[in-house]
């Protein structure tokens, strides 16, 4: 059985780390896995040439700042598999180029397109253990480019498939938790989630796997487990739906912090100035996420959207233009709200969700805002004061 | 014309010195000029990079070593390439690998089989300042190679001869010496110097270009100048002796303060002895020189050689090794002794040249020990007390 193991910066942080699990991967092999190894660039080690990188320009050519960033990686893969030749494993890395990932779109924001494994599997039959520097792949140009956030995972799962192999993310957390449990400290872990409910997890803000890699486990059927590093497997496991038993509405609560309301109100009833508006916030490329619209008593629009504190300056920028553009719109900025989202595959099948939800918040005295859904979640505004209450009352109730 | 340009890690030291050479290379480009540039590590990453490695195992894989060493190089190119294209030149980094180059040999110290320059020329035509990252290529496996010592010169004059373009080596030096400046301050720069003389300064401890650069642009008959980076052309030219006007015996004098003369003295004359004790110095891959024998009147041999200082772990061990094989022998270790070597191409056509010499060295009470002569150099060994003066005897005779 292949199984393809990805370790994260923060698990390679130092060379100690690295020997570390250089000595695990060394045990397993012995027990007879045939390992695939995908690492990140070293702790911290990518955001500091990305701040070389802009000492030299503000807006730093993008092919440029692949080929700079690739070398994190390409550097990570090299010290792993020295640490396990030293201990006389067998071993060999490779950098995604030479791993057969080939991608395409944007650099910085690159897309594995297909993975050739002959070179791995070549490796792997003569009793090696291939250590691939994730994150990274080359384009049909031969320009070496990047996946962007959470870009290993991608190269570990997108590997893992190409290889009928299953995927382990190994992290600094010990499995997927019901939520948060800074916030909530009796969360219980999530031994089994299926693939749409991580997703959605990932989108409403739970930090620990990408979307993309989710959604490509997904696609090509790949078992994810994400656990924690050099630690018994007790983490937690991704896969299909109907592969899960266990029957609950709710999986999950998510928080999400790091946003701003954005509210637009007593705007003239118009489809073309909301769209002129949500064109001019595109042309900023912000994210915007949870637009809810509603039509007032008198006949005008009420808009609100969420948008990442992160991504501040920009949203001044876009407002800026929409303020000289369609001068008739008043524009607000809330940032005491929070989101607070529910998750949960069951919610298809147990009807009044929604409903539970908003009660157990009424109850409590705790005043949700903005609203929206999705197949298979809910999410609402709350103030910042509430997250404690308003987190452990819906634990409680869905047996989070 | 196409110009290649090799920077040394000491020229981009830090991201100031990287963006002084980019602007510097951008007005040249708008000048006219089609310019390859070949760069090293920044300053004393590569140094850092083999620390690294060495915490992992004492002797890393050299595979991977090479893999790790070369993403020096391709930071440096990918942060020029950026600072370039903030001023508002087009330019593009390439690998060793992306540029064509393919090497052949053991990692650590490969060489370059063949520059396939085709993608170069074509980021060329297409007006682009193609910056290329020295040290490095890749073998007929796909592995990433690098080419050791003064690797980054033999990648730019390799180059260059597959561009038909000239070779222009920028350093921290401002040319080549007759002498070094910091033994004899009177010393003159030179302006022409043949690739054979050259290549034995080189040989003979000058340490401002490899040897096998030099050897390189000869057989491709590339000129190399040799200057000083950022300032203007007043450096030395590396080309043909047919091209040198100048009719002089002695181009430069060299001093190697690196070196142990071993003695072995009182041998029974005995080829396969003599034989016997290289064989055993060759296995432990010293780089031995300035090899002399000579048969008593009492019909024994006395032998000596020069080795490096930095390698005298290695000699110990082999000396240990000889005494164990060859009981009869009896070895002495010389630290105190130089050699100063002459070097000039005009020495085959001036008879005499090594009676002055000695008479110059006699003349001044200078004793001098073991001698070694090639076609275009005479070298012999001397107290390092008189090396001040025998340097200033010797450049005054041959007017250096």
């Amino acid at each position: 059985m292949i199984v393809v193991h990805k370790y994260g910066g923060s698990s390679l942080a130092d060379l100690d780390k690295i020997k570390n699990i250089a000595s695990h991967i060394s045990k397993l092999s012995d027990a007879g896995e045939q390992i695939v190894v995908v690492a990140s660039a070293m702790g911290k080690t990518t955001n500091k040439l990305i701040e070389m990188a802009k000492k030299i320009s503000e807006t730093p050519n993008i092919r440029e700042l692949d080929s700079l960033m690739a070398t994190g990686e390409q550097q990570t893969v090299a010290l792993l598999s020295m640490a396990l030749n030293e201990l006389g494993k067998k071993s060999i890395s490779l950098t995604g180029s030479q791993a057969g990932i080939t991608t395409i779109g944007h650099h910085t924001k690159s897309r594995i397109k297909s993975v050739d494994p002959k070179i791995i599997i070549s490796h792997l039959n003569r009793g090696k253990v291939v250590i691939v520097a994730g994150f990274q792949g080359m384009n049909q140009k031969g320009d070496i480019t990047t996946l962007g956030r959470g870009g290993s995972d991608t190269s570990a799962v997108a590997l893992a498939a190409s290889l009928g192999a299953r995927c382990e993310i190994y992290t600094d957390v010990d499995g997927i938790y019901s939520i948060d449990p800074r916030v909530y400290s009796d969360a219980k872990k999530i031994k089994y989630i299926s693939y749409e409910e991580m997703m959605e997890m990932a989108n409403l803000g739970a930090g620990i796997m990408e979307t993309r890699a989710v959604e490509l486990g997904k696609k090509y059927n790949v078992p994810i487990y994400v656990g924690e590093s050099l630690r018994d497997h007790d983490g937690t496991l991704i896969l299909n739906q109907d592969e899960i038993m266990e029957d609950k509405p709710i999986t999950g609560i998510t928080l999400n912090e790091d946003i701003f309301m954005v509210n637009i109100q007593h705007l003239p009833y118009s489809e073309s100035l909301v769209a002129g508006i949500f064109n001019t916030l595109g042309k900023f490329e912000l994210n915007i996420d949870m637009i809810s619209q509603n039509i007032t008593t008198a006949g005008t629009l009420d808009l609100s959207f969420s948008c990442f504190k992160r991504e501040e300056s920009l949203l001044k920028k876009a407002i800026e233009e929409l303020k000289n553009k369609f001068e008739e719109i008043s524009i607000e900025i809330k940032s005491d709200l929070i989101m607070i989202s529910l998750v949960g595959i069951g919610m298809v099948s147990h009807s009044g969700v929604a409903a539970k939800v908003f009660n157990t918040l009424a109850e409590n005295k705790i005043p949700f805002y903005h609203i929206t859904t999705s197949e298979i979640s809910i999410s609402c505004t709350i103030s910042k004061d509430h997250k404690k209450t308003a987190t452990e009352m819906l634990a409680r109730e869905f047996d989070l």
